[in-house]
């Protein structure tokens, strides 16, 4: 159990364990360590930790619960019920610094975490965090890929500057990979490794975008491109959406980012003819696409279309792709297929943050795991695994709320979407009464009109998707029932 | 031995494995995966790693040397001889882009790299690289505590937000490290740790500069932090130094950086007058300080002066500090002491990056090996060492070239830095001669005018600096020894 108070630090200071005990577990809460709904252990547990008894664990729970800090759940355990506020240190007044207009324009991003507060008690399923099923990850196997990688990279001086650019072997595999399953066909002199996705696309965005300049983005789509063009000054033109996915027009920018294989969140995929026109587009722009293909690994029937990777015979495509969904929270591996004449600029605008290669252990380890073999094994294992998890939500869903969502079909991906197909108060009602029954998911909203083709819907604005990778099929059926129940009992009240 | 060649991609494209062998070689040349001055594996490794015969590799090392791809010395072993040039792909032909302003200035700052040749045959001893001396890295150590961390890691689902700012434990144990060893009180709440702290220092250059702010820095000094300011479009105004370090001035700007400890790379220690008079400035211009403490670890003799971080009573100093000089090449851990204030901001700019926490793996691990006392244990075997060295390099350059070099006195760091004595055809002459015999070094070079506490030294505009961890106390002495023999053989021409 990783938990992290600074028990023993405040042993020194305070005359008996029980207050270094409450003030370490105070300060942490207070200091945004120990975050809101974070599960403390259980006395017995954190008793054992620091060599106390349970009875002083149960008294500082105790007071602790007294003062709002925490929430003792009978049966479930004791939980952090504040929210962080950063505060200044007591000893010194700390000044208020004008930022860049970076910064400025940084600090008025939202962070896009929905969080709205889950009423302890009840049982809660929640669609909206998203992570990998931690008991598909074959740990010891990856664990003996990281001992020996490990062991050669520490027993080495000087790492070599091409690796900058990530672990060769690792862009090696990741060719391969890229050939065989999405049909790409790339050299590992293009492709660059970040510290997740993320990164490539805000230092690509940075690298690009001028303050004022327009980059198209899809409406919904992801938070995190939005805050990168804005916080580079950008302005973000949106795009409409109809059966076929985004909308191909004449804009004027060089830049759009565009989830082809899975529209991100409502899942809708862009058909063939639209691939070919936004690379018409693109052609004629003298644009570049960022194709961002977040979770086409996992595909629960049939087949998919190239990527646009694919189709790019200029050289204008920059493929995003992530192990952040198939490996673990814990570990960020990123990459991109990018443009011969980009890479370089790339590389430079990475090193400016880390002018020497970081996270290569976790690199290497990867090359390995995938040069043997194991990468693959265990996505047909997770394929399989969420597929079974997929038909089960999608089953529940449409059977039992298709009156009140719009079902986005598909047959990919670790989330499902559907529109609202009410108004917006009876969504919000809904919505806070599943958060009151324990139930909780992601929601978007577009203010815009619909096109024709969601027409037999009403005045639809609000969106509502699903992530259910972490999540047992028993309880995706006990959630999708238990909405139900709450929608019949607004019904009838 | 970690070499990377597709050989076993390119054995299943080519007919015999000569030919798979020769095009992999060639092609990881060509690509910049093997970079100039690589060694490759002797023929017996390569053979065994892949299978083939002794004879099959030497066909192939002489097809390489005789098209000049590599260059064999007898009795060292075989080199790659060319230099990488980015390529385009074949196939396609790439676009060349425009780049944003950020990415112009980016492209246009230079990569701070002196690459001149060394040519093979003599022995090589490089006091332009910088690297711990692996021999003292307590691998064993390090790995257990590793192998711990990333069973408890991969047992993780979710990670925490608050693990955005670093791991706890690791923020606990840099505090109270600070604390002990620097005199400055920090709380974990204020400490954040980076990819490294260049990462630290461009992520706060761009939180706080503007197109066309000025940006106090050291002349000579860091390169890093110059290219951060010029691409962040700010400019850098210098300052001049004296026997006391930089001379404080009235300037007009918002930021400072400046190494108090030891100046780099010169290795003057800045005044205690001098410190309260910077803090002073920074108070009236209400400014910020970014003070980098980039090797105060390794003191030789005597006490240091306090860090102006301790000096600092309005929370207007950003204290950096890094892993990368008492760990290994491969690890990079930095991290920052940061106003109340800029907390928030620099976290947030680190998540527009990195939206979930990266590099936790080598953090837990630090904090495993810092919590059980590894690390100071290292720290002191590393002290021991790094002194003797120290003393070794310190013996020779005074005593056979202080007429060539006005050696900077010192007792801290890990490197020893020097003004030329002499003119800059001289310098030139010595330098491209002793690269010639095998020896290299870093050099700055200051186009301003020295003021009167070093008066007594020609027009002094050369400085070099010579980086010791790495190399063994015999080849410090015989690359001195070398050194001068050189000088004298320059004289008597």
């Amino acid at each position: 159990m990783h938990f992290q108070i600074p028990f023993h630090l405040y042993r020194s200071k305070y005359p008996t364990k029980l207050l270094a005990l409450y003030h370490s577990l105070r300060d942490s809460i207070l200091d945004g360590v120990l975050t809101y709904e974070t599960r403390l252990p259980s006395s017995r547990e954190l008793a054992a930790l620091y060599g106390l008894s349970r009875g002083t664990v149960n008294v500082v729970y105790d007071m602790l619960n007294a003062e709002g800090y925490v929430r003792s759940e009978i049966g479930r355990g004791t939980f952090v019920s504040i929210h962080y506020e950063p505060k200044s240190t007591p000893e010194r007044q700390s000044q208020v610094y004008v930022l860049s207009d970076w910064g400025k324009r940084l600090m008025s991003q939202p962070t896009g975490d929905v969080s709205y507060d889950l009423p302890g008690v009840v049982k809660q399923i929640d669609f909206h965090w998203f992570a990998p099923d931690i008991g598909l990850f074959p740990q010891e196997e990856w664990n003996r890929h990281l001992h020996a990688a490990a062991k050669e990279l520490t027993g080495q001086g000087v790492i070599p500057r091409a690796e900058l650019q990530g672990d060769y072997e690792l862009r090696n595999s990741i060719a391969q990979y890229l050939r065989r399953a999405r049909g790409i066909d790339s050299h590992p002199s293009q492709i660059v490794i970040f510290n997740g996705s993320m990164q490539a696309i805000a230092l690509t965005v940075q690298l690009l975008v001028n303050p004022g300049d327009p980059v198209i983005v899809e409406n919904p789509g992801y938070l995190g491109i939005r805050r990168a063009v804005h916080t580079a000054g950008g302005i973000t033109k949106t795009i409409s959406m109809d059966g076929q996915g985004i909308i191909p027009d004449d804009w004027e920018a060089k830049l759009l980012f565009v989830t082809p294989s899975r529209q991100f969140p409502t899942g809708v995929v862009l058909s063939m003819e639209r691939r070919q026109q936004l690379l018409k587009w693109a052609y004629e722009q003298d644009a570049i696409i960022i194709e961002d293909d977040y979770d086409s690994e996992f595909r629960h029937r049939g087949k998919s279309l190239e990527p646009l990777k694919v189709l790019d015979r200029e050289d204008r495509v920059i493929y995003i792709g992530s192990f952040s969904k198939t490996l673990l929270s814990g570990i960020r591996i990123g990459y991109a297929v990018m443009p011969a004449s980009l890479v370089e600029p790339i590389r430079k605008a990475k090193a400016l943050f880390e002018p020497r290669p970081t996270g290569l252990l976790e690199q290497r380890t990867l090359a390995a795991f995938m040069g043997s073999g194991s990468y693959e094994r265990h996505l047909r294992r997770m394929k399989r695994a969420y597929s079974r998890k997929f038909e089960c939500l999608q089953k529940w869903l449409y059977m039992l709320l298709s009156g009140q969502f719009a079902w986005v079909e598909g047959d990919a991906g670790l989330h499902i979407f559907g529109w609202w197909r009410g108004n917006e108060p009876t969504y919000i009602e809904f919505r806070d009464q599943c958060a009151q029954a324990g139930i909780r998911w992601s929601e978007v909203s577009v203010p815009v009109q619909l096109t024709e083709t969601e027409a037999e819907a009403e005045k639809v604005s609000y969106g509502a998707y699903f992530n259910f990778p972490h999540l047992s099929e028993a309880d995706i059926e006990y959630a999708i029932k238990r909405m139900e129940e709450v929608w019949k009992s607004i019904q009838t009240e």
